[in-house]
């Protein structure tokens, strides 16, 4: 086995071509078990195989830099570079992170895991060596969608400018997470049939030299070309033109199921463990959306590059047509374009992960909020409990939104209380709304539902008591039923307990009405406690005798963290904080 | 006079080629006249006089829907569009924003004020638009260097899929603020010196279809280019090459001073008004910054298209030499940049108004502060007193900035102060650090200045007295010794007056301190409320029985308001700071 003896790139250069093959064979063998087993991301890591390969045999990493974009494909680098245990020994899979991680190597120069990034962070080391006055190739690999991210061409806007070495590795392979889109694709499509050959040339009109590999996973090709880039004294792109899931026949023949697996049966390619084909919030906005959009041809769904966040997979993507829009991974585009819908009298709904949005903090704010248009954003998985890589994180989306003039920002408790408020969003033209669609699996109702939120912060008081007031927002309202279970259970109490449904402001009267008969007030978020809802009831109770307890997350960057232990580490079980809340009685 | 005649588009239609051109030098006039007296943008508007004209001749505004990029050059715009007189009655010179504004005018369709966002919002329109059922054209106007912004790429790569009516013009002027920077512009440059037929053409591939317009100010060229492509049934781009600044010589000759210009002598062109040419933190930056550079290689100076908020003039750009880095308008870039010379080894420091720091969010959390890399970056006119424009408000950075892991945000209360911290930044390797540079004016320290700040969160107790704790953050650091003052005089209440230094974190023994002997604790901030600093210590003191009131304004979009009204209306003057305290005493 080749493979057992790389420990280092060192080990890569001193391999023949015949051996190097081999080794390719056996880097997917080793990438199928691991991903069969463990899941994580396929047909990135399988496409970019041989050209991780030739990028080591060619170039002397770390000396040379090499910075993978988004990283998900970082897995054959990552067994290339004294971490092939992790992909190789199933006892040692969770030793390393799904993405380039300075901490496991030197030979990963940053945490990587939003698309987009990979030439601006690269210019940067770039600029770094130059003015240190250091030598060595910085190697930028980018593809894989994320080209169409704004940051990544004003990063190739800036490398165009360069007089010194920096290459840029386009890794093309024909999609994004879903297909591609973009008028820029149909460029790389044109540089594809003529070798690369056609005038009109998107790189060499941002100022960059370039050279084109139709064989993007041979790996003679990639060497032959690497060395003629290598030590150049400007900036290049390489347009390498790959197969996404090369190797294994489901992942080549169905791209986008395969971006990212599940553990699976390799003969078969089906999941080992079935779904529960329950009914997801993710189904039910697609489903709700595609039958709005019969009645109501003004509605359109928008996503960027991740459709199926909200439903969208690709037959009801068939069946809404022209009513519904993915932008590529464009989330600044996203979220202008809907605001411009919008104006123009349409109903767009932009479905979108709680770590993507915070790519639109500007549009939101300039776009939208200023202009007051009412579009409608589903921000989906905001919750500490969804998912754990620390370049994904979901819960910082209350503080980037809810203090957003303008903006109203809803959390909804239930599938009930959801849809009746994205019913009344698409209804209204008063206000951007924001829904932080429930990410701690279906719940219902057992109790009405309002159907008109037009009236703004007004919290919904769900039982009165006294004593202990919960304020349990959206996801964690069931925490608060817990809660106030416990309190009685324990203690007696009968805590009020209230929805407060609307994340951007305070129910004054509300909030004045518990002061005659309340002692403390406890805010429950599913979120970071700073900037976030909690500390607007803090403020509110500033001077008055009222004990406010926020409860929600610590301010920290946390990495592959257990959730139950994350929870308990913030005191954020129910038994965690009725012992909090009785402390202070 | 032709213009006196002009109360919609209609009119402009009805006049002949040589009445165009009477119109254009009358417009020119007025325009010259107003800037004079009033100030404003003027080397955009001078340029885009004749398109502007061109444009209402062919397009039928408003059912064509024209939507300018930055609308900073919106002046002829508005002039054509039935408000005349706001351009000729100097009693009526306020009656119009600078910007693209609906509520004046159903010919404006945004509030727009940040760059690169005509592509995507124009891209929404005409979404709307083919929704509905409707025709019109929807033509979006960008150039004056907003290309460069990463969402107007988005939108480019958007459009370039479109089937439907969409016109892009791009006014290339060859100028950003100051000069362009990034490959592109080369691109234009070629694309001009060939007449617009150079076979590599950006625009053509990203899909898109082209027409150049050498004679960028001239009515005629423009008429004739805009009727070719008027209902045209794809996206076209027109680029047209104007002259910024056109009909007075200063600003032909000197674009980057005269972009925007105070009130002017015509005949000189010298400013009206002579600034006192007393320090201001600009240019102290610029300078203490080129020192640095000398003694150290490794120190660079970054700014994303506006290089004077940070002092550097174009002879002190030219100084710093390649420690000097204008990214063009594109702050998403400048941030990851940042990181990666901070990565590297560099000492980068990134100079950008609090306005625009707002366009990169996701960059200062991903590729900034998860990566944890020294880059310093600092944080220009933060402050409720500076822009008052409602697209250039200064007050959303603190919420922005200081709730996001890992990061230093600092806040000095004085020239000593922001020194000493911006000296400790660059010397230290442990954390992002940004610094909120005072914004209300210099003013120096009559105390001992710390030099370290590597014990996070440690606040300066500038006085220590009883019942009443002053937080006075940053630039409000002077309002809190106004407010001691008065506290003293009006009821021998001698406050306890601390300068908190860090926005990002609480000093938990100092509070808890102040529990002994303090009765309320009031917080200063020069920013908005809601997720703010004050609401950090509201939290902390959530079940203690110190009141705590936090100054700050409401979370609300405000345009053109008057400073001192402003304030007085969010209770922020001292006198009203000690009523409210003392109504809790």
């Amino acid at each position: 086995m080749v493979l057992e003896n790389i420990n280092s790139p060192e080990d890569v250069k001193k391999l023949s071509l015949e051996e190097l093959n081999l080794l390719s064979g056996e880097m997917r063998e080793a990438l199928l078990h691991r991903l069969s087993n463990h899941g994580g991301h396929f047909g990135p890591n399988f496409g970019m195989v041989e050209a991780t390969i030739a990028l080591h045999y060619v170039f002397n990493s770390p000396e040379d830099k090499i910075v993978f974009d988004v990283s998900h494909q970082s897995y054959p680098h990552k067994m290339l570079t004294g971490r092939k245990e992790a992909y190789l020994d199933p006892e040692k899979y969770d030793d390393v992170s799904g993405y380039s991680e300075p901490s496991e190597s030197a030979h990963d120069h940053f945490v990587i895991g939003h698309t987009s990034t990979s030439v601006s962070l690269a210019g940067g080391l770039a600029k770094g060596r130059d003015l240190k006055g250091e030598k060595g190739n910085v190697i930028a690999v980018i593809g894989d969608g994320s080209l169409s991210g704004g940051e990544a061409f004003e990063g190739l806007d800036y490398a165009g400018e360069l007089d010194t070495n920096f290459i840029i590795v386009v890794n093309d392979n024909q999609m994004s997470i879903a297909e591609n889109h973009g008028g820029l694709y149909r460029n790389l499509q044109e540089l594809r049939e003529s070798q690369g050959t056609c005038p009109c040339n998107f790189f060499k009109a941002m100022g960059l030299d370039y050279l084109y590999v139709d064989q993007g996973n041979d790996i003679g090709s990639l060497i032959s070309a690497f060395q003629k880039v290598k030590d150049i004294d400007h900036p290049v792109v390489v347009h390498i033109n790959t197969l996404k899931g090369k190797g294994y026949r489901p992942a080549e023949e169905h791209k986008e199921p395969w971006h990212y697996c599940a553990p699976f049966d390799i003969a078969t390619g089906e999941p080992k463990h079935k779904s529960d084909d329950g009914e997801d919030y993710g189904t039910l906005t697609a489903d709700y959306l595609l039958a709005k959009m019969k009645e109501d041809r003004r509605v359109v769904g928008i996503t960027a590059g991740t459709p199926t966040i909200m439903g969208f997979t690709e037959d009801r993507r068939l069946a809404a047509g022209r009513q519904f829009v993915d932008v590529g991974i464009a989330e600044e585009h996203a979220v202008a374009l809907a605001s411009g819908i919008a104006k123009a009298g349409g109903k767009p709904v932009f479905g979108v992960c709680s770590s993507f949005i915070q790519r639109a903090y500007d549009q939101l704010s300039q776009d939208l909020c200023i202009n007051n248009n009412p579009a409608t954003l589903l921000v989906f998985w905001g919750s500490l409990s969804t998912m754990n890589d620390v370049t994904h994180l979901c819960f910082f989306d209350i503080p980037l939104i809810s203090n957003i003039p303008n903006m109203v920002y809803l959390a909804p408790t239930c599938k009930e209380e959801y849809f009746a408020m994205l019913e009344w969003s698409l209804r209204q033209d008063s206000h951007p709304v924001a829904i932080r669609v429930p990410a701690l699996g279906l719940t219902h109702a057992d109790r009405e539902i309002a159907t008109d939120y037009s009236e703004l912060n007004r919290y919904e008081m769900v039982k009165k008591g006294t004593k202990v007031a919960l304020l349990a927002l959206g996801s964690f309202f069931p925490l608060g039923e817990s809660v106030a279970h416990i309190l009685k259970e324990k203690v007696g109490i009968e805590a009020t307990l209230v929805n407060p449904r609307y994340i951007t402001g305070t129910d004054d009267t509300l909030l004045d009405t518990l002061k005659t008969d309340h002692a403390l007030v406890a805010t429950l978020e599913d979120g970071i406690q700073d900037g976030g809802f909690g500390e607007k009831i803090a403020r509110y109770y500033g001077t008055s005798p009222m004990k406010v307890l926020n409860f929600g997350a610590r301010k920290e960057f946390v990495d592959r963290f257990d959730v139950a232990a994350f929870l308990r580490d913030n005191h954020l079980t129910a038994e965690q904080i009725t012992e909090d809340i009785l402390a202070q009685l």
